[in-house]
């Protein structure tokens, strides 16, 4: 890993030698690079992370990434050629790497399909209407707020039906990793829908357990970051500060 | 293949029989459905189609997709759950059919990725701007066309990159199959840009040259549409009829 200090323009690319690691370009607080940290940390694949600031992204990162994006996985022998796209890369992982103690897909392929559905369905019916209850400029869209609970719903309903504490059984697996990223973030809606926003418990009381065990999930632990730290970094967004490295050493004690 | 009627409210659910065959459900209009027919007729696997009028759906269909889209894939023996999502089930073809003749991702785990990225691309660079020329309620948005153009630029550019007729090399691959079918629509503009629309032949000189090797791809035979039947659908979409079945019988000449 890195120090944790995202590069900024007029940086210089970091120096990390021919070891064969991976490289993943990330952002501390982009819960999309948060996903390729999980499979990489579940399938405990060593790797270099850098971090990039986005608001003033190095030069010389457009040589690795023409977009600017993270996060973007950079393959050695690959002819800085970079990897991006967040499902996209952590299916890649999941083929590249087979040989690894992890499987996170079932190894059906249909079972496997249903789980990307569901990874798909994440983003319209959770991830859109968090988006539009934390940044819209102009107060909380009418609707939002139900919307976001009855996606949620979607979710709570399957694990009931799994009948088993991860979506992936007995140990988290793709779906899980690809959709805690947000899950983490969920109370982060207290910053605009005050203190007394709460996940109901007895409507969300399967997904409430699992993501008791989602965060003693060692791969989760590695990349995990509490509400409060989360909250330091929106409100220097909202300021338009985007302070990136806010808590890069809060993050070094939470690990240890 | 059915008869090529759309089935709607008050129908009842086609009797098939358990013949093993996959059954997919769709619209002959759907650019998304089309996806997984090429697919499928690539790979020669053999299907029924049940065609699905989608401003009237059956009361039946929500039991095989509760949220009533179409591209929507059956699998016998597979309790009534369908699979859905043009991308996820073009996926689980491929790899629940590994038998077959075709391959149509690159062995290369990376290079199968950076074809599932640019899929994943086409929809913001091609099939968004496309969308809002086509269907903008008031007028064709400022840079759209521009967007539109820009956007089949970097498929121009891969194409050239790659150096082979195809993005799948000597054959058409998942790539190619993914992206064609708003590739056939591309002379709808003319619907609402004027006849003097055109490709411009320098510009786009590769991409129109995989045009002409597309339609005469065998797959692609099996679910193209003429612009002019396009047309015919798109016409009466525009005057809120949804015309399904206009050219059911034009198209069994057409595969004749």
């Amino acid at each position: 890993m890195s120090s944790g200090k995202h590069l900024a323009k007029g940086s210089t690319p970091p120096v990390l030698g021919n070891d064969g690691k991976l490289r993943l370009y990330s952002m501390r607080f982009c819960p999309y690079a948060q996903r390729v940290h999980l499979i990489l940390d579940a399938k405990k694949i060593p790797y270099h992370t850098i971090y990039i600031n986005l608001s003033e992204k190095p030069e010389w990162y457009f040589e690795k990434n023409p977009l600017g994006k993270v996060p973007a996985l950079e393959v050695p022998g690959k002819s800085n050629v970079t990897l991006y796209e967040s499902l996209v890369v952590a299916d890649y992982i999941e083929e590249a790497y087979p040989d690894k103690q992890r499987k996170l897909y079932p190894a059906d392929a249909f079972q496997k399909a249903q789980d990307r559905i569901l990874i798909e369905r994440f983003n319209g019916l959770v991830i859109s209407p968090y988006y539009r209850i934390m940044f819209s400029s102009d107060g909380i869209p009418p609707g939002a707020i139900t919307e976001f609970g009855t996606g949620l719903d979607v979710f709570e309903k399957e694990l009931k039906t799994r009948a088993t504490p991860y979506f992936g059984g007995d140990k988290p697996g793709m779906l899980d990793y690809m959709i805690w990223p947000w899950c983490e973030r969920v109370d982060l809606l207290k910053f605009v829908l005050g203190d007394k926003y709460e996940l109901d418990k007895e409507r969300f009381g399967k997904l409430l357990q699992w993501r008791d065990l989602m965060e003693k999930d060692e791969a989760v632990k590695k990349s995990f970051l509490s509400t409060e730290s989360h909250t330091k970094f929106l409100q220097s967004r909202k300021a338009g500060e985007n302070n990136y490295d806010c808590v890069s050493n809060a993050k070094k004690f939470r690990i240890a």
